[in-house]
């Protein structure tokens, strides 16, 4: 941020504004905040018959590796919402979107990861515009070493481990750390 | 938004940039695209022995109204650290921040509400400067008419229901719908 997007002024300032307890974005000349927030990423996990749906991404970061479809929830949807878009937008399939499932906090990336259970409503999905391919895995089959994010493989995880007890499919809320080579997650 | 706040221009347009599927703030001089996106609204039910501390909000919207602390979750910080560092700086108490409790679309006004159970450490409390009062109330005492927005009132009643039942307190993920009367929430 390097000009103040309400006046223009070149002159802003990144400290703690007059009245605050943190620094953030503030422009002398107009006195607007620009405050910054975490962002949420919603994702589903898709699911036919004892298959869940993966796909590649086409596009960094981890461009190549596997993840369940999720993204940035957009203005004027809800969680839920966005949970079924992205996975129509990845992987061109429908879910009926359920019940909460994981929830992940990134504060080195200020990210909140959501996570809902997703069964699809019938077999069908293709590739979406950021995906380079989409598939149907079985437990055995999911490619754990190529998943792309922490919180892919532990959502998953949670889910094979309470599907094999029949559940129930409790709510999961757990911090995650920077990885030791890139505190980059998306 | 009337200025880009990476290059300065004044042209900014409102519309849908190439390859993307919805309108966007971006600017054509250096092709920044301004994503907006949800915030995420955090706080605490903040319990000593049989009582809720609610807080006077000092501030608009809805000034003079009770409300759970809660405010908006800041870049850095995970959901439950922000629920504590509310409810201290809204009611001066500590809370033991424990299970997630309530999540609320409020997809009208780019907003996701969520409330954490959180036990006082103690029994002190006190009057944040974004309060002009705060107090214990048992469930008999709680101004019902007298909150500050759906949210709260929602979570309240789940809380003393799901304490009638000496629990199990299930994690409910609700929608709510604009006000009849001011599409505003904070």
């Amino acid at each position: 941020m390097k000009f103040c997007s309400q006046c223009g002024s070149d002159q802003l300032r990144f400290d703690v504004p007059a009245g605050d307890n943190r620094p953030r974005y503030w422009c002398p000349a107009c006195e607007t905040i620009h405050y910054q927030n975490p962002k949420v990423v919603v994702g589903a996990i898709p699911v036919w018959e004892d298959k869940v749906l993966l796909c590649r991404r086409a596009i960094e970061p981890r461009k190549g590796y596997w993840t369940l479809p999720a993204g940035y929830m957009e203005n004027g949807e809800t969680l839920q919402e966005g949970a079924a878009r992205e996975t129509w937008e990845e992987a061109c399939a429908t879910v009926a979107v359920g019940d909460l499932y994981t929830v992940f906090n990134l504060p080195h990336i200020y990210q909140v990861y959501v996570f809902f259970l997703g069964p699809m409503v019938n077999g069908d999905y293709g590739v979406g515009e950021e995906s380079s391919d989409a598939r149907l895995f079985t437990e055995d089959e999911i490619p754990w070493d190529e998943l792309a994010f922490p919180t892919i493989g532990r959502t998953l995880r949670y889910f094979f481990q309470d599907r094999a007890n029949n559940g129930p499919y409790p709510v999961r809320v757990q911090d995650i750390a920077p990885l030791g080579r890139t505190p980059r997650d998306d």
